[in-house]
């Protein structure tokens, strides 16, 4: 069996292929990125019609993470998919909550997801930072929630929850509602992979 | 904005209209909860009819995984995404080397990726193993050359990995060639929340 075993020829060639997939989209040339990255990471060209990017979204995203902005996400998956060293480079760390014995506690006590309650721990922190939110609708809709009670801005969210209960109800309300710029794709799909991949993309472009 | 944040209620609903999407098919009700489970992670019914598993896949990897077998994964998404608190309960470890830096050195000079290098490095514990394979075609075909020139046999192959360079390939070629039994699914589409759930649903059911 021959196969491509050279990674950068594996990248190149991927890249190629996916790139006519998103003939005839206007999208700017960071666009193309972003939407490329996704699809790579999915397997699945179909995301080129439900990504969502708000304009101002990869600018302020790549600017937060120049800067050495950190990044909070909602579950180890997207933290472990994150390209840290890249992000290092910058100062800025990724965090995950939703493995901590506390936050596990008290989203018991209080019946909501630990996403929630992880996000709720979070609050403090997100003025001017990253989110990246790739599976839990629940954490999706807190943050905005967050945001609505509060004057926390992040500079950026990357929400993608994966699903059939709330993931695409919670993206279509961070559209509306969202008064920061944001990352989506419309519908059930999205996931970890998504998110990071999203991430990965202006990393790779700063 | 209402929505459930019961996390026990979000499963239960999840799983409902999932179901939905299996009717008509034949499936085991073993194969039923490894089907549901990738598609609630990758919010994607198409899965239903690209998912591939051997007759003895199901009973080979719970079995493996209840005698306290470890899983071998060729990415830290995988095994981020593995319940290990469940899988110690039977005495296994999900074990990764792709982020080893001697893995990367030894890709580097034999000019393959780390994660062919990694399943190198892993093989004589193969044996009786499970392997748990989400992104890289290269570790699956490197997993079925190591079968085909010894006698290593692990007790289940997942694998899934995503893209449009070899990954489809790789799965072909896993369901042509396979000494043991496999579950995968065919075209470009996988990745490691699609492995990690199918791993979940086996250490669910035990």
């Amino acid at each position: 069996m021959n196969y491509i075993s050279d990674p950068q020829a594996i990248e190149t060639r991927s890249m190629e292929i996916i790139a006519a997939h998103l003939a005839g989209l206007k999208l700017t040339d960071q666009a193309v990125k972003v939407y490329s990255r996704i699809i790579h990471a999915a397997g699945d060209p179909d995301y080129a019609k439900i990504i969502s990017i708000h304009p101002d979204a990869i600018a302020a995203g790549m600017q937060a993470l120049k800067q050495g902005q950190s990044i909070y996400c909602d579950v180890e998956m997207v933290r472990t998919g994150i390209n840290k060293r890249r992000l290092a480079e910058f100062g800025g760390e990724a965090h995950c909550l939703i493995a901590d014995p506390g936050i596990a506690e008290q989203a018991k006590q209080a019946g909501i997801t630990r996403s929630m309650a992880a996000m709720r721990a979070f609050a403090g922190k997100l003025d001017g930072a990253v989110l990246a939110i790739g599976n839990a609708p629940t954490a999706l809709f807190e943050v905005i929630k967050i945001m609505q009670e509060s004057q926390l801005r992040p500079a950026l969210i990357v929400g993608v929850p994966v699903g059939f209960v709330g993931a695409a109800e919670s993206k279509e309300y961070l559209v509306r509602n969202s008064p920061v710029p944001y990352i989506t794709v419309h519908g059930n799909k999205g996931g970890s992979p998504i998110a990071a991949s999203a991430i990965n993309a202006m990393l790779y472009m700063l």
